[in-house]
């Protein structure tokens, strides 16, 4: 449906296969009690839940592991005001079973920066939101 | 500099004019006591305070008039693994003042929504961070 604001609220099986399409989302959480963001490039898991891979020492893992957080990705074309986002929210948590690293290993997204040690954090899709905005709305 | 995880942190000189790139970034707040994010149009002030003109009947709005928030931009080229985010932290305020609101009238952002009634809501740049991830650093 479209919404007041001129965006059409998307369900979640919109939302998924639209995250498949873009390389980097950001994560959203809280840090010293100040609200903070990080891009990173992530992908989805079978079911849903968004999946990076980072170092274990990082001040993300450290803020995030057991907490709930947002993640979002989006595109948008200023040419057309047109676009999309998505909001995942859920609690992250680093993988700890060591088969379920194995496969990660293998099928999970790489890093684009060059880790030493290396951590798995999952994102459970518990809250699957998305807005679809198009231009032909929002002609000023 | 270069960081250990292979990042280089940006100066606010150097983030202001990244910001003025992209026409969409991400107000990053706190809803019902979660995490949420909302991708927004937005032009920079010339004191590099971020400007976004919505309802003032919006969700947004109520939640973030007079409070901390952050607001992220960037720009990733997957085929490289290289880019830049920055993200500024401050106050969020609705500009109340009639003058000041005429003048953005005519010098601030658009709208890519249609409105019928509208504020302009001001994000200080108290705190600007920024990094560059450089993809010759992660050939991974």
């Amino acid at each position: 449906m479209f919404q007041s604001d001129g965006f059409r609220a998307l369900g979640r099986q919109e939302c998924l296969p639209l995250l498949a399409l873009v390389p980097v989302g950001r994560i959203v959480y809280t840090r010293q009690a100040l609200p903070a963001v990080l891009p990173i490039n992530f992908s989805l898991d079978g079911d849903g839940s968004v999946l990076v891979r980072t170092s274990p020492a990082s001040e993300l893992v450290r803020a995030i592991d057991g907490v709930v957080v947002a993640f979002e990705a989006d595109e948008f074309d200023a040419a057309t005001r047109s676009g999309w986002s998505v909001v995942v929210t859920g609690r992250a948590s680093v993988v700890t079973d060591p088969a379920e690293h194995e496969r990660l290993s293998r099928t999970g997204p790489s890093s684009w920066m060059p880790l030493t040690e290396e951590v798995f954090v999952r994102i459970d899709s518990e809250m699957v939101t998305g807005r679809e905005l198009n231009g032909a709305l929002s002609m000023r």
